[in-house]
């Protein structure tokens, strides 16, 4: 069963604000060489969720994988992106649509965010 | 010589939204119980980064470390954060401002990011 991630972000007018994204969407094809990665958008950017959705299921993707890239959850993991999913699941029924916690509820994440931020104070 | 750590991020009406980086300065406080560590908010929520380094010159710190919490670099990390630091080296000319790259340019963070992405997808 093809399967599919998408990395999904708040979006910016700044070209150069997703290439973190994109960084991470490159690691994931690296590792992972038969996945379809895609990074989607809350505003300002596209694609939005509904269509890189669409664009994997257009490719033969059953099952997406959805990384909600937010280190605050607040309103937009909590309430703008579950809006999303219910229009992405409504839309393509037949697809199994995962959605992650967001990266900041990740343990791991905050550990290393704490390694980053103490690196320096003590050098 | 007192060492300051703040984490900076975006800031949000919700209050919860806070909670990840709470949650990062809890981790840095516990694995380094000398450390005097605050968050701050470019917008929407208090403390501003002036006033959490205010609060850190005026407990003794001559070392601020600042860790930008954003994991897309646009125009808060590249723009708005500058201009806060340069606010801040002029109001405090004794202290020692450092600046870390915004968490989205850290290699180990994307890695780990493309970690939990594939977790999931492969399960």
């Amino acid at each position: 069963m093809k399967r599919g991630i998408v990395l999904f972000g708040h979006g910016s007018r700044d070209p150069a604000w997703r290439e973190p994204m994109d960084a991470v969407a490159a690691r994931v094809r690296a590792q992972s060489p038969g996945a379809l990665v895609k990074c989607a958008f809350l505003e300002l950017q596209q694609p939005s969720l509904p269509l890189a959705v669409e664009a994997l299921a257009a490719a033969g993707v059953r099952e997406v994988t959805v990384l909600p890239m937010f280190l605050g959850v607040g309103k937009h993991a909590r309430e703008d992106l579950p809006r999303l999913v219910d229009v992405v699941r409504a839309r393509y029924p037949e697809l199994t649509l995962v959605v992650l916690p967001s990266v900041g509820e990740s343990g791991p994440v905050l550990d290393l965010l704490a390694i980053l931020a103490l690196q320096h104070a003590s050098s």
